[in-house]
């Protein structure tokens, strides 16, 4: 088989076979194939696309290429959630203690914050010990005895699709629904899990911008999961405005407390009640309204919380910062940006709401950055909230004052005020 | 700038600057920009294409990258021929000394042979002795004396070209017209030309099989030529068959002497005779007409004769082989391929009768094969030729009897004979 013949077939609109696409995948893995051709294959992919077969096969090489874990002995449904990202979207650190609580497996393997949107990982890291790079050995250990744990990547888990994700990254290919397809199944199916459900952002905060991309990159998740005998399901759910009312890593973690302790109930809630009790229809337990009943039950009767305060502690957490938030890294500064005339806010855009996190610290446009966990935004005003002048749209937490002014010219133009009150967005868009 | 920024403009249907082709050419060439994102630029350059501005920014940049050879002390005018390939065609080998006898300079830098066309040096290289590697002041130093050389490619003419052809080659991209069109000018243009005439062959064993896709080639061509304030004219004309009736090395070297000896009187002359026409009235010594006569003149004459024969003295080659062919390699056995029934040759797989001579040994799949100046094929049937079963189609020329069998199905099979005589292919299709 000959490289150039795949990066011509694909070229032409040809669909790759199974064994043309393991041996690109295998080949460049092991360092046989090289980047440039690797690259050029990629790109062609990007214009023509690549079948549900195609994209299922590739799916397959790059889950095989590193390890699966083994969670036979683990007697519990194993399922996940993926959300393709978003501003606030802080669900997985309140769905996974909630659908723990409800007797579910969560071996969840997350990712860092890149660009706008944040990270799971990062969110974690706040908390004074945390530790997130366990080996999977130790993650299977906490998931036997909690239910769940939350782990960054480990290099046993698809390394083909680390390798080829550092080619995207910087040869424009990352916008390709095959390969995000690809990438994020292969990772999630390497969790040993036996179903997922699937929150795929829409709106100005999201990586799909319109509902038709969104069902497009949905519908072929679902697809992948189910050719690789998994039960999936997805929903599409408004990402037009920032997810609760913070956005950062720290402020996060507390505004996630919060959510487990009872004290808010808003779409936050709603999203995670919603995720969890499909998880537990998925797993046969119960039907989806049972199932959402009995996920807000974790949050009223303590038992989410008490399932997130046992991770923190199996992680090397401060487990006292539940309790008391000022143990959590704080900002020394904070900055009112205010309205600057009375009517409705009749759009935010949230791309920008992320790109003043990432100007305060709290997020990185290069996997490399640091990030000051203590930073962030606390969005007050939400898409046809009445304002008038000189109210307070967002404020601004932050360490470095020469980051300031950035952040805030970033948060004052997300935000558009018009004289008409607009509907709000549903939260759930099919 | 950034080399990604680049690719997602290109990718996205955007047009590159003149300074975004700089930075690109000359950093690849530099070896400043990583061969994976040059090649996923090229991709999105097959698919999106480049409009005709971004094409002669592409040209000059890959121009520039290098030498352009000063020929300011010869008054003549300088112009040279480029043809995108064929079968069979060995027009650059008369039609350089007709000119050079009409009073023209021709600085001719030629390829190789590679897949199924072949190429001038190799031709010239079955004569013992000629040195086609003679470095420019040489090269210079014989145009001065008799009006043209014919030389390849020296590291000092356009090294971004030989770079990118190279990464090109590996990763399926050649088959764009941008990218063709900016690699066969810049090198044209480096000779320090003042005109330049183009043949684009149409047909199965042209690069161009359908007239559109030629008049594309064609056009884009000429535009840049034009741009960059050179005299151009384009010929579309047919690859339908092989041109002439011998296909190989040494043998298109002996009917290139016999068209100069004025023994042959077919296509190819007719082709000659039209190239230095045109290339005559380019230099605006004369009309068309005037032109073809004066060319035709030179092959009768015995002046156009005398021009090749100082050229072969003068790259150091055996001049006697001009008048005793013996002295050329000769193939130690022949072959001939027959019909298997009576009719008419309705057509010719032309690209078939090339691979069919690469298989005998006078061709390369790789730049890097050894050819065997020796071999080859005379082409003895026609398209529109009536025949008899038991015919002789072609003839092969070879030394390697395990390479016959392949070489005799591949010309076979290229032949099509049918019931019905069909029209012939005219020449001049544009």
């Amino acid at each position: 088989m000959k490289m150039i013949e795949l990066i011509r077939k694909k070229r032409g609109g040809g669909e790759l076979t199974r064994d043309e696409i393991l041996f690109f995948v295998n080949g460049y893995t092991a360092g046989a194939l090289p980047d440039y051709q690797v690259s050029a294959l990629l790109m062609a992919v990007y214009f023509n696309g690549m079948t549900d077969a195609e994209t299922a096969h590739l799916t397959g090489a790059m889950l095989h290429s590193g390890d699966i874990v083994d969670l036979r002995d683990i007697s519990a449904y194993k399922v996940d959630k993926h959300s393709t990202g978003g501003v606030g979207d802080k669900i997985s650190l309140v769905l996974a203690p909630v659908a723990a609580a409800c007797g579910l497996a969560l071996p969840m393997i997350s990712g860092r914050g890149l660009g706008h949107t944040g990270g799971t990982l990062d969110k974690l890291e706040s908390i004074p010990g945390f530790d997130v790079n366990l080996g999977l050995d130790h993650f299977k250990r906490i998931i036997k005895e909690i239910g769940f744990s939350m782990i960054g990547q480990t290099s046993e888990i698809a390394p083909a699709d680390k390798k080829l994700y550092a080619l995207r990254d910087v040869t424009a290919t990352v916008e390709s629904i095959p390969l995000i397809c690809g990438s994020i199944m292969s990772k999630k199916l390497a969790e040993g899990i036996d179903g997922l459900v699937l929150d795929v952002k829409v709106g100005s905060g999201a990586f799909m911008k319109d509902i038709d991309s969104a069902k497009r990159l949905a519908s072929s998740l679902v697809s992948i999961a189910m050719r690789m005998g998994k039960s999936c399901f997805a929903f599409l759910t408004d990402m037009s405005e920032p997810l609760g009312s913070y956005v950062g890593n720290a402020i996060e973690v507390i505004e996630s407390i919060e959510i487990l302790k009872g004290r808010i109930d808003d779409r936050q809630t709603e999203l995670t009640v919603t995720l969890a009790g499909k998880m537990l229809e998925l797993s046969g337990a119960c039907d989806f309204d049972t199932g959402k009943e009995r996920a807000r039950r974790t949050l009223t009767d303590g038992s989410a919380l008490e399932k997130f305060r046992q991770l923190v502690r199996l992680h090397g957490g401060d487990d006292k910062c539940i309790d008391d938030y000022d143990r959590l890294p704080q900002a020394e500064h904070r900055h009112e940006v205010k309205a600057d005339r009375d009517g409705f806010v009749s759009k935010i855009d949230t791309m920008r709401v992320g790109l003043s996190a990432i100007a305060l610290g709290a997020g990185r446009t290069a996997l490399t950055d640091e990030i000051d966990h203590a930073t962030g935004i606390k969005v007050v005003k939400k898409v046809a909230d009445a304002v008038k002048m000189g109210d307070t749209l967002g404020v601004l937490y932050y360490n470095d004052k020469e980051r300031r002014g950035d952040a805030a010219h970033m948060l004052e133009t997300a935000y558009t005020i018009g004289t008409e009150q607009p509907a709000r967005q549903k939260l759930f868009l099919d």
